[in-house]
């Protein structure tokens, strides 16, 4: 938790580079000797090319040229995007000495607003499961507690974050792997609405439900990211008044303390019920199916490749059979109905992030049931819907941090911003 | 053979029912009289339903309102397809007792136009499977020879035109349920665009590829009825100069006698290949996941209430793996790509039909291998495509009648009609 950019924000790192008190070569730097090996956070660092990309972004602002928030800015990208000229490795051994010939479109974007990428983030094998503690290069781990998980799959871009490594980093949440270590980590983490930012150059999960999010120290951070990679003009939060927001739950178990310290922050926010289990088994049928076309191939010629615990959930995955695939896509349209009908009522959903704190690395059962299960029961709903979700740190229980997450409808992003911004604890 | 709407016209009966050397209930009773029950065409006669809109269509007429060019016409409804009043059977011991409350659009439709709905027709269980020869209520039998299939699953319909019963009758097609006892009958039969005609009210098989259609004498009363169907005002045929077209084969074998009866309907059009084996793989694994969706509490509460070719049909689906589901859906959006290319350098496609006459009923094997799938293989693609597809007589190869199958790109229906209308043996 030591690393030079905890406790810094985009903001004032921006005002720091305009003003001279800070270079981006400066920062580059900075990043550069907050990386801790032992929380595994980076699997690729490039000092070079980092170190190019600082010194053009220094010549264009002293020549009058600023590209905007991002320029000069040290990012992390999760190692299962493309950067053009590193190895992209999928945290799995099917991909040692793959090199990107070409950014990835959000990876695109981040240059084109001047940003400068350090390196690549641990992921957790494939993207395929929430805990990030699996992958060829081991676990990324927990700056709170190292001997536990950080969350996954975007733990590394997490743990660069939280720890201060860097202020931002690209991950990716199909099911909550940019919100899961988010909250774990205790830092702010931003999936937008499906589609909002573009998935070229992004390895596949579940094409359905893939989003590319953003991970920073907190929400407003976020958002100005968020707006780079949509590429719309930076412009100030408009807030609005007397937002409706309702407490969701329903179906899936959540720690007491968990729950306790979220609630706290919308404390008048009455109680709305959707169907979070039912919309868990509508994820994991198409998540499933999906998952296994982009890996059968894999599967079938080098099994051995794979991480256990990745090729025994490919395994499974396999037999998901395919008219459960398409009930669970009527299932989808039918709760997309639902979910509009709810956000016509309200402006913005609330809940924990996770029902429950970090496990140790290595744990497979926790006081609400199965590890893997229950790290996504809360955010794979949204992904479901494809709606915007923004998880912000929600205090501490027993020294571990929880996250309040926060949906509204697409196009309705600022409200999300807007409230974390008065609930921060 | 003999019914008394062989040889005429959807145009020579409007013709005769407006110069009063007709009346729509003098048609409706060559209708009744026509209909021949060795041949199994229809489930159910609705006299007294009919009877009552002939008289309506009568005085209607006599008062001057004209509905059009259905206006007083008998027509025959698949017993897939919802009729207020009547029973929907499906084919099937499932829906012994089921009484629909309302119409299905398409059947509003024909009302709307002053149509005599005589009855429901046979059909395949479930509109699941295209031999016509599994029903409750029994095979619909070839009027060329009662010992072989009409082919399905909209036999009963076919049938019914073929044998003179009606002029028209309303079918389904899913993977060519029209066009294959068209073909076989020696009729004409018109599957329209994919969402061309609304399937409210039609009992679903496969959502992807399910198309309402019609089957009649000629191509020409396929139009009639088609632009009907889609109410869009009747205009004459504007023929275009200088059609393209190609002959379309690969990968699915056909018998020499029909290739050689069809081809010479098309004599010029240089040879194409599209990959109508991989698009049948295609279309089963997307038909038999959606299918299984549709039959999935039927099959576990009340399995023994089937045909047991459809039970074993169904339980073989059950078993298709999602992600075959999710790489078909891959496929075919690949496949639509190349069919777009096509036909920008050709104006439509022609093969056959089917590559076999129709077999006996109970035959399995055929001289191109299994027959089911032999049915099917030349005109599911067109299904996985949703394009217009059109088959016309194509003369008779041993006394039993080929079909002429003619696809174009949605919107270019016309071309299909002009093209039959010159190739008609």
């Amino acid at each position: 938790m030591t690393g030079y950019f905890a406790g810094r924000t985009l903001g004032g790192l921006a005002r720091d580079l305009r003003s001279g008190a800070a270079t981006a070569a400066g920062l580059l730097d900075r990043a550069l000797e907050s990386v801790d090996p032992a929380l595994n956070a980076f699997v690729t660092v490039d000092a070079e090319g980092a170190a190019a990309a600082a010194r053009t972004a220094d010549e264009e602002l002293a020549a009058g040229r600023d590209r905007g928030p991002l320029h000069g800015i040290p990012v992390g990208i999760k190692d299962i995007v493309d950067v053009a000229g590193l190895p992209t490795g999928m945290g799995s051994a099917h991909f040692d000495g793959y090199v990107a010939d070409a950014d990835a479109d959000c990876v695109a974007r981040l240059r084109e607003a001047g940003a400068v990428i350090v390196g690549k983030t641990t992921t957790h094998e494939f993207a395929y499961g929430a805990s990030g503690d699996t992958a060829v290069n081991g676990p990324s781990r927990n700056p709170h507690d190292p001997s536990r998980i950080s969350g996954g799959s975007s733990g590394g871009s997490a743990v660069a974050v939280a720890a201060g490594m860097v202020p931002l980093a690209i991950g990716t949440d199909t099911g909550g792997s940019v919100r899961i270590p988010a909250a774990f980590c205790g830092i702010a983490g931003f999936k937008p609405a499906y589609g909002a930012v573009p998935t070229g150059g992004v390895f596949p999960l579940a094409v359905s439900f893939d989003h590319v999010g953003v991970l920073a120290a907190t929400a407003a951070d976020c958002r100005t990211a968020y707006r780079v990679l949509t590429r719309r003009p930076s412009h100030a939060l408009a807030a609005r008044d007397g937002l409706r927001v309702a407490w969701v739950g329903g179906g899936v178990p959540v720690a007491e303390e968990v729950a306790d310290a979220v609630r706290r922050l919308v404390p008048d926010a009455p109680a709305e019920r959707v169907d979070l289990r039912a919309l868990r088994r509508v994820f994991a049928a198409i998540q499933d199916s999906e998952a296994y076309d982009v890996h059968a191939e894999r599967v079938a010629v080098s099994p051995e490749l794979y991480q256990r615990v990745t090729l025994d959930r490919l395994r499974r995955a396999e037999h998901v059979p395919g008219w459960r695939y398409v009930r669970a896509t009527r299932e989808r349209a039918r709760f997309a109905e639902e979910a509009a009908g709810l956000l016509r009522r309200y402006d913005v959903l609330a809940l924990p992030t996770v029902p429950i704190t970090a496990p140790e690395i290595g744990t497979r059962e926790c006081e609400v049931g199965p590890v893997q299960p229950a790290l996504l029961s809360m955010t794979c709903p949204w992904n479901v819907l494809g709606l915007p979700a923004l998880s912000v740190p929600a205090g501490t229980v027993r020294g571990l941090p929880v996250g309040l997450q926060l949906i509204a409808r697409a196009g309705d992003e600022d409200l999300l911003f807007q409230l974390a911004e008065r609930t921060t604890p």
